[in-house]
């Protein structure tokens, strides 16, 4: 039977990554956002000081299968601040493939990434879900994440395009 | 008359910062999730390879005025990444001491924000603020920011404490 693995990405992963980040964005229905390429993701990801760290989920097929493994999944990340708890990890993104979905395989980024923060010494790791994506909001709740924007009302703010250059005074 | 200016945080100003963000969380409600001390910020946002950046706003007395310049308020970042449109920066933090807002202070931080972010080729920044804060809501509105969680959605979800701890099988 064919297993799943989760690992760190390799630079040659980055055409299924950019594959995924524009099926994830589609999904949430903001693909217009998307202005990335691939090249982006391989230099800011996998240079000297990368920008980002990502895993993948990668299906091993079972000796004497013929087709070879296949990337079905990944869990983007970086190190952000908290200034109440130090270091912390931010998951940016985190998706499966549809067909792949409902046998453990976004739990199982989820726990990776939580072992790469405590190893790393963060006590925390953040993400943001879409209000209307009930199935992940009530997958990071049944794994014990807390819905700030609900608990505390923390809501998500952005600068970006004529207004900042604007305020840059350009 | 006294002045404002806006500069870089230096080591030195960590006991400055770290009185702030007390404040800030105290007036947050959230004073109970403080557990950074002024020796971790000295540390993390100082050596080699800072985990963050801080801008603080001081006030420069008038030439021959008796006491010595002041520091009033801070906003501190660091560079996050979207897979949407590479890398960014995210406010972490932005604070005024109460008796010297109103005078645009905060206005000056954010501009400031926006320039750096600009400069380093970023085309966006994030923030997050309290649903009941409605000044900062206001201020970060007519500065032109966008409510995501009330645009599109976004909801900040996080794990800690024993929840993260089992996930990473602890």
């Amino acid at each position: 039977m064919a297993s799943t693995r989760i690992r760190e990405a390799r630079e040659s992963d980055c055409g299924d990554i950019m594959r995924m980040i524009r099926e994830l964005a589609e999904f949430e229905k903001l693909s217009h956002q998307v202005k990335i390429s691939e090249e982006a993701l391989r230099a800011d990801g996998f240079g000297e000081n990368p920008f980002f760290h990502c895993l993948v989920a990668e299906i091993i097929p079972a000796p004497g299968e013929s087709q070879g493994s296949l990337v079905v999944g990944y869990g983007l990340y970086y190190f952000i601040y908290s200034t109440w708890t130090g270091r912390n990890v931010y998951l940016e993104d985190i998706y499966v493939t549809p067909q792949y979905r409902g046998q453990g395989i976004g739990t199982k980024i989820i726990k990776k990434v939580a072992e790469v923060a405590l190893n790393k010494g963060c006590s925390q790791f953040r993400l943001a879900v879409l209000d209307w994506n009930k199935k992940a909001v009530n997958l990071y709740k049944f794994l014990g994440a807390q819905d700030l924007t609900e608990s505390e009302g923390w809501l998500s703010f952005r600068f970006e395009g004529e207004a900042m250059r604007e305020l840059a005074g350009r």
